[in-house]
Order: C-alpha cells, then sequence, then structure tokens
C-alpha cells in the first residue's frame, strides 16, 4: 500500500496517478488538533486492512495533480535521526566519528512537512542551509530492546526523507530544527510493497542537476542496528520515523532551486526551495564556511 | 492552578493534599492513544477556565497519598533542552561554550515519566547516569519568531524537571533520551501562580544529601531569551515543553538512591532510581569517566 495525507489531513491510497480517499472509512477526523489520524491507522493496521480493501470499491478518487499532499505523520512519538551513516559523507564532513559510534539525534515534528510543500530557508543570512538525501522509515509494532534480527517485525514501512540543515559548529539539532527541514513522502509505501530496503537506489538533484546518489546498502549501521540501536534506548512507537543518514554529495540551496528525491519503490518528491521572513536567531550571527571535501 | 494527571490519565486539579477529579469535564478519555488530553486543554484553557471552576463545587477528591502521579504532557509536539546554560554548570563541564551560542537540543517524548514513576538506569555498566536538575517551561500559546518581550503570552505554566544524562563523549541527545530520564511534575503549576520564574530557588538532593541549588536568574540565556531562540528556529505549540538548563553540582546515581527536586512555588518530586534489565546498546559499552570539576 501507498498511504497518503493531503489535503487538509485527509487519508487515502496511492492507485497508479490517482489517490482513493479512505478518510472515512479510517476513522479519520481532520478537524481533530493535533492530527493523529494516520498514527492511529499504523497502530491498529490489522484492524483496518480488511476495511480498507472493502472500501476502495466505492471510495472517491482524485488524480494525484488536483491535491496537495502533505506530511503523512505530522505529531509521531519522535522523529530519530542517525549522523553520518554513509563513510563517504563521513569523508567529506571531516567527520572524526561514525553513527555506529555517536548513536542518534532528533529532529522536532515541528520540522515535518510535505511533498506538496516548500522547503522554507530562513533568515540565516551568514549561512548556507543543505540538502541531505535519506531514507526514512516509519515504525509499525513499537519495542524496546528489539533484536536486530527482528527489525522487520517493527518496520511499518518507507519514504524520502529531506534532512535540512543550516551548516555550521552550533548544536546539530537546532541547525536542522527548522519548519519545513523535514520533507517526509510523497506518502508511505508499506515494507511489502518493497523488494529489499537494504539495497535501494536513492538520488538527489538540485535543479536538474545529480548531486546525491546512493544505496541503502553502503549505510554504516544497517537498517536492523539502526531498530536495535534506537530501541535499546527509547521505547519506539507505531508512527515513529527515523532518518537513516545522508551519502556524499551534500550541499547548498537557494531561493527559487527545486530539489528532487527519488527512491527505488518509494517514489519522488519535488521540492522547491523558497525565502521565509523569520527564522532570524543570533546564534546563527556567525559567520561559517563549509570545508566540505569532493569525492573523486 | 496545578493540573495533574494522574493513574491511568485521569486530569485533575492539586488543592492542598488533594486532587479534585476534572477528567469528565475537560472531556478527557482515558482510553485514548496516544493520551493528548491534558495537551488539548492548555490549548483551549479558556474555553475550560469557567468550566473547571463550576466543576470543583463537585468533583469527587482523593488524597495525593491514593493516586500515581504521571506525566502530565506524555506526547508533546517537542521537548526542547538547552545545553549549558548556567556558567558554574559549564565550568564544571569544561565546557568551552554555552546556550547562547549553541543553541538546543531535544529529548524524546518516551523519555518523558512523572512524579510517581521511577528513574529506570540501563544497563550500561561502564557509565555514570547523573542527574540534571532543571526548570521545566510547558508553552500555552504557540507561535513562530516571538519576540522576547512577548515571552509572558506564550508560557501556560512550569514544573520541576530532571535531565538524566549518561556521561560519554557521543550525541548529547542519545545519551539523554532512555525511557524515565525525563521526569516532570509533581504537576504544572500555571503561570500566574508562580511570582517570578526568573528568581526561582531550586535544590536538588540524593538521599538527602544537597548536590544542587541554584536561582533561575543565574541562567545564561535566561527565560525570555529561550522563548525567542526557540521559537525563530520552531513553530512552539501549545503543549511543548522546555528544560532550561542544569546548575552546577551534576553526579551520580545509583540504584536504591532518591532523588529530590524541589523549586520555588511548583513543589517537589522524590524519584526512586532503580536498575532496570534493558537498554544495553554498543554505543556506551566504551569506558568513559567524567573529569567533572568541582566548585569552590
Amino acid at each position: 500500500m501507498k498511504l497518503a495525507r493531503f489535503n487538509e489531513g485527509r487519508i487515502g491510497l496511492v492507485l497508479g496517478n490517482e489517490v482513493a480517499d479512505l478518510t472515512k472509512v479510517l476513522e479519520v477526523d481532520t478537524a481533530e488538533w493535533p492530527s493523529m489520524g494516520l498514527l492511529r491507522v499504523i497502530a491498529n493496521i490489522e484492524k483496518y486492512q480488511p476495511v480498507i480493501e472493502e472500501a476502495l470499491k466505492n471510495a472517491p478518487r482524485y488524480s494525484l495533480d488536483d491535491i496537495k499532499l502533505v506530511t503523512p505523520i505530522p505529531w509521531p512519538n519522535k522523529v530519530i535521526a542517525f549522523p553520518v551513516n554513509y563513510h563517504d559523507h563521513g569523508q567529506e564532513m571531516q567527520a572524526d566519528y561514525r553513527a555506529t559510534h555517536q548513536g542518534f539525534f532528533l529532529k522536532p515534528n515541528s520540522s515535518l512537512s510535505g511533498a506538496g510543500e516548500p522547503v522554507v530557508l530562513p533568515s540565516v543570512n551568514n549561512r548556507e542551509v543543505h540538502h541531505e538525501c535519506e531514507l526514512g522509515i516509519v515504525i509499525g509494532k513499537g519495542g524496546k530492546d528489539i533484536p536486530a534480527e527482528n527489525w522487520k517485525d517493527h518496520i511499518f514501512g518507507y519514504a524520502c526523507l529531506l534532512d535540512m540543515v543550516v551548516r555550521g559548529r552550533e548544536e546539530r539539532v537546532a541547525r536542522k530544527a527548522y519548519d519545513t527541514f523535514c520533507p517526509v513522502g510523497p506518502w508511505i509505501t508499506t515494507a511489502d510493497e518493497v523488494t529489499d530496503p537494504c539495497n535501494l537506489e536513492m538520488k538527489l538533484w538540485v535543479n536538474g542537476e545529480l548531486r546525491q546518489h546512493a544505496n541503502t546498502r553502503d549505510l554504516v549501521l544497517d537498517i536492523p542496528g539502526m531498530i536495535e540501536m534506537a530501541s535499546a534506548v527509547m521505547t519506539l512507537y507505531p508512527g515513529d520515523i527515523i532518518a537513516t543518514g545522508t551519502p556524499a554529495g551534500v550541499g547548498q540551496v537557494k531561493a527559487g532551486d527545486i530539489i528532487r528525491i527519488a527512491i527505488d519503490d518509494l517514489g519522488e518528491m519535488n521540492i522547491p526551495v523558497i525565502q521565509g521572513e523569520g527564522g532570524h536567531t543570533f546564534i546563527f550571527e556567525k559567520d561559517y564556511t563549509p570545508n566540505i571535501i569532493k569525492q573523486k
């Protein structure tokens, strides 16, 4: 299944170029605040699976061109992110550690956005804002202290994810926390539709120029290892999102750019970059020019 | 008002040694998952304020001794935390930066616990787990790019907060993310009942021995500055929690210890420390002994 959230929080199943609106049968109240509908669907997927199949026969369908895709899970328990999890990105950043030694950090729910929304650049004039192309994992069955070999039991699905960042030396979390700095989508593809998540090609272009190209088989800490490590520390809940780390090729984006991210089996997102008016803070006033070593 | 969450997610008003059960009038469904009841009350406090006053006349009352206090807001949009935000703590940690230069990090919702729950030590045998005594802020009215001078418009209330941490050199977020590593409570005291949040004495004892003692007037980045900086980066939502940073005196806790934290106007928590069975992860296998410089 490809589960999408769209317009004012409706939930639908993507079928080709259309989305079948399942908001009603999935008992999602679009007026609910915070919007927890798809998260509860994920937590109770066994109950909803037969409902979905039956409802598809009569569900209203819209063209993907006529709807706005928004972030699938806007208010998860947490968004976990693994730093420096491809060796080539570690080299370009001159980082002397890898995710296998560092653990993870977190991104705030408020940074989540969707395929139909822009990345809004904050007013941090002395700084570059960089794209980071990542595989996103969505947790299905929660748990604590999950052994690596049981990883498949706990993954609901996958999505493309952009981990946007203000370059600098300050606390990584703060530099990665701006609103719209975590586009996820275009929808969640359930695990059964992903041939091999540990062998997915992913690519990122800026204005049509290929900037990042990697395969998830090159992850330093692999997907089973990430599930094990994250759940050793934290109870995982349905709907938790894991940003698995970015490969080499990170670079600056500017207002007017279009970021395109595509991952095998998961679809693609085309995200415009626009300049916002807010976001100025004294912590980013100091100049900083990243010294990124280009790969041969 | 002192708003407490207790037992299986009931909401009540603390009056002396009793809690008046307002679960029903506040339209909180204790079976709801995730439990968003008190968060929605905070977001709609103007609607509920008159309801609360009226309901108090007939609300069932229980002794605080007969209930279990749990964490007030178990699933906020985010838990923001400011590192090295008292100069004396910066000195003892030999940190060459302060929150005014670093920004903030995040703690996961899954780390939140309450006044009636223990801190559970993970199986990280080569590492010390330390207490950090902090003032917790609960956001009321959300917002983005909030000027420092408007800080009072956005704070719903305050609580005692413990920011527990595994000492080491790994990513700070991972070391602070364990379940039960963020006790908040004993309840939320609304801002109108706090004489001056920028002049609150706070103390922490371990087994009756005073370990930390500070005043919020000694914060490096003060409360208005934290609201301004956090909201420059992230949209704040009702129920967001801010851990404001810890003063000097951090130190190890062991199974069997009782951590007591008390802050002027906000009450106190007595949190037992117990040893858990889970939590082992390879990232904390390396030995690490913190070299903390004692204050004169």
